[in-house]
């Protein structure tokens, strides 16, 4: 089953067709999961999630209140901890509700430091596994983690580049059949090979590594009409 | 000398007063380097930028020519290469402009690999040397990068969190003297300590590692009032 995530982050990062997107998730009783402030962002947007994860120290009483009246499952996360309130997300997500894909939203922007622990997660060997369910979405990027073997990366239409973060010590990381290919790269830190795209008249490449968690970032430009 | 680049990124992630706070390095006459889109947008804001680097493709042939003719120094790089546009930004400011620190800015959000290359870049071994003066400033966060030693984190009035972000394998992390101490954490892979907090009424703790490279991430919160 489907399951979507709702984070505290920016509401103005969010994909433009979120509401939408969750409202169909919910007609089609796919998964809908608010931590901390995003149980709330649920709520005003008139979505009642499945499932409440966080310390909701950012709340105001009331708002608290309002997700515990209507939210039947509630995991009540420790503020000092080891596992974050993404990590303890991915745990419910996967062992106790068993879905087969996890479309994050409100994850980016915002404090650095929180956007880094939600794409860094799945770094940590608790919930690595989970690594190839998860997509990290915002209105202009859609990221995807592989762990080692090979991959075929499949275009998708909206997003026009691609780029591969490196996310720890990487061994013999090869692009196959892209714009950009690249042979045999091993490096012991993380490194980002940025602005990669698909070979006209190609829908996928491949990729393959032997050690390492890899990112793969789709993304496009967005035209502002900015006022300097 | 102090130095500012300004890079591509989003202008609604710039610090508020980004226009008045390069207006007076002007006429300070500090350093200001245009990166790429980031040369044109300083064009924009009535600023000339001491030099201007990029392979500039994302720009129209009339911009690009309005920059080369206002602009001195311009360093053209390569589109395929070793080191990315920044890193050569890196180069040109501490080798061959000697500035003692530099603040860059519009480095943040947008497409996320270029955001990563930004944060990722002092990883670099051919410029890792620089990371002790390098910030990395928005509207809600400022970054500061170190190297293994002991390091004394200084208080910043604006932001009242701090989470450090372990960019890469890490020996022998501590955090002494803050809200959330640590002792003696070693990782093989990047990993984010986030939300620390300064103790009341002290304006510095310390931290020391052995091997690593580590971003402070200074950051605040931001009312928006959003419209669901």
């Amino acid at each position: 089953m489907r399951a979507y995530a709702l984070l505290g982050g920016p509401t103005d990062l969010w994909p433009q067709d979120i509401k939408a997107q969750l409202l169909e998730a919910k007609r089609n009783h796919e998964l809908i999961f608010g931590v901390d402030r995003g149980a709330l962002f649920l709520e005003e947007l008139g979505i009642t999630p499945d499932v409440a994860i966080g310390d909701f120290d950012s709340l105001q009483d009331n708002d608290l209140a309002r997700i515990e009246k209507s939210v039947t499952d509630i995991r009540y996360s420790n503020p000092v901890k080891d596992l974050t309130d993404s990590e303890l997300m991915l745990q419910t997500v996967f062992n106790d509700y068993h879905a087969d894909k996890l479309t994050i939203l409100g994850a980016t922007g915002g404090r650095l430091d929180h956007f880094l622990i939600n794409l860094l997660m799945l770094l940590n060997p608790a919930v690595n596994q989970f690594a190839p369910k998860v997509e990290l979405s915002d209105k202009q990027n859609s990221i995807e983690f592989f762990n080692p073997g090979m991959h075929v990366i499949e275009r998708k239409e909206e997003y026009p580049y691609i780029g591969f973060a490196l996310l720890s010590a990487t061994e013999d990381f090869n692009i196959i059949g892209a714009r950009y290919d690249l042979k045999n790269y091993s490096g012991k830190y993380p490194r980002v090979f940025s602005s990669n795209e698909f070979l006209p008249n190609s829908d996928s490449f491949k990729i393959t590594f032997k050690q390492g968690l890899i990112a793969a970032i789709y993304s496009k430009d967005i035209n502002r009409f900015h006022n300097l």
